[in-house]
């Protein structure tokens, strides 16, 4: 027995397919224009076009997070997988893509500090945060601890991509977002409830660096 | 102004408060025992309690994928971002974590087989596959690839994961996997839909890693 299935192998038709088939599905209505390339790579990343309707965003976020990476400013991240879910050939200046979770120091800071390695890696940000396009995608306690810091006078970055996913904290840790980026100064993307997670952050970060293309 | 927000800030706290939390949400009785643990950690991973409704699987799956890990069989993958979403120590016999998609060689092949780069890198899979756990978390083709490779006479893996994620061949390559399974001989672990994705399949092999704990 040899099967041999029926389906679409070029890549490009794959990705052009895929494309048609969500902009069909998918109501941008509510978002404006600089907003609807990263919602059809959001909802592509997460195979649902219903998604788009918990999308919040502040005026100029987009915008300002295209301008950040087309001037070389680096993308701040609190998980490996966002790391991996970047297309680096996309970014549009040879940017870094920094995340610090893993980096020496960060477990002992994490227990001085009294929290998660996720929020204590945000410490390790601080020379590069300033400008920057910050993607959360896993850890709503890195969020919450990046707002804490640029609170008491921290540079501040481009741009905040709140993505953080799961049952404890995460859609609370978006609504803070929502609720104080103004206060803040920072500018913000980000997806309301539960969902989220690290494949959406790069798409989101994906979609930025494209610079609107689809 | 000092922003200081009220949230959970010890990890295992955390971690418990959202298994609890899953447990409460997520109704279990539809799955056997032994996909209970995978169950809760892909709900987890999705932040999605409904998605045990679309988990289909073969008897004994989940046994043998526990059982290839525990005898040191590696984990075959076919995104990078899956390879970051597994956790090392989890992993019960320094099983190697193998994802052969950036390996020289494979864009050349992609063209020569007239397929995607996440197809034509099934090929290198050769050498590890018989025995392995193979979690697909992104690419529909590299899910029919193999199947087509498998009935082709290639060494049988304990177990797939089926995770592919998408609009275009994710629901597909699932439904026949559940279909061709038992014909390849290939017992395997799925999520219908669209839905999928690497977070989900990196849930799935840490659900097998941990030996049904949760």
């Amino acid at each position: 027995m040899s099967l041999k299935f029926d389906y679409i192998r070029d890549p490009m038709a794959i990705y052009e397919a895929s494309f048609k088939q969500i902009r069909q599905e998918t109501d941008l209505t509510r978002l404006p224009e600089s907003l609807h390339a990263l919602a059809i790579r959001v909802v592509h990343a997460a195979a649902n076009p219903e998604i788009v309707e918990l999308i919040d965003w502040s005026d100029g976020a987009a915008e300002a997070g295209m301008e950040a990476l087309q001037s070389g400013k680096p993308v701040l991240t609190d998980a490996q997988m966002v790391v991996h879910g970047i297309i680096r050939t996309k970014l549009p200046n040879k940017n870094e893509v920094i995340c610090t979770l893993r980096m020496d120091g960060v477990p002992g800071m994490a227990q001085r500090l009294d929290t998660t390695r996720s929020a204590a890696a945000v410490e390790l940000w601080q020379p590069w945060v300033e400008g920057a396009v910050v993607a959360v995608g896993n850890a709503p306690t890195a969020l919450f601890h990046l707002m804490e810091r640029i609170s008491e006078g921290w540079p501040k970055p481009a741009v905040i991509l709140g993505f953080p996913v799961g049952f404890i904290g995460a859609a609370e840790s978006k609504r803070a977002l929502a609720d104080h980026a103004a206060e803040l100064g920072v500018p913000y993307i980000t997806l309301h409830s539960r969902l989220g997670g690290s494949a959406m952050a790069a798409a989101a970060v994906n979609a930025l660096a494209g610079g609107n293309e689809e």
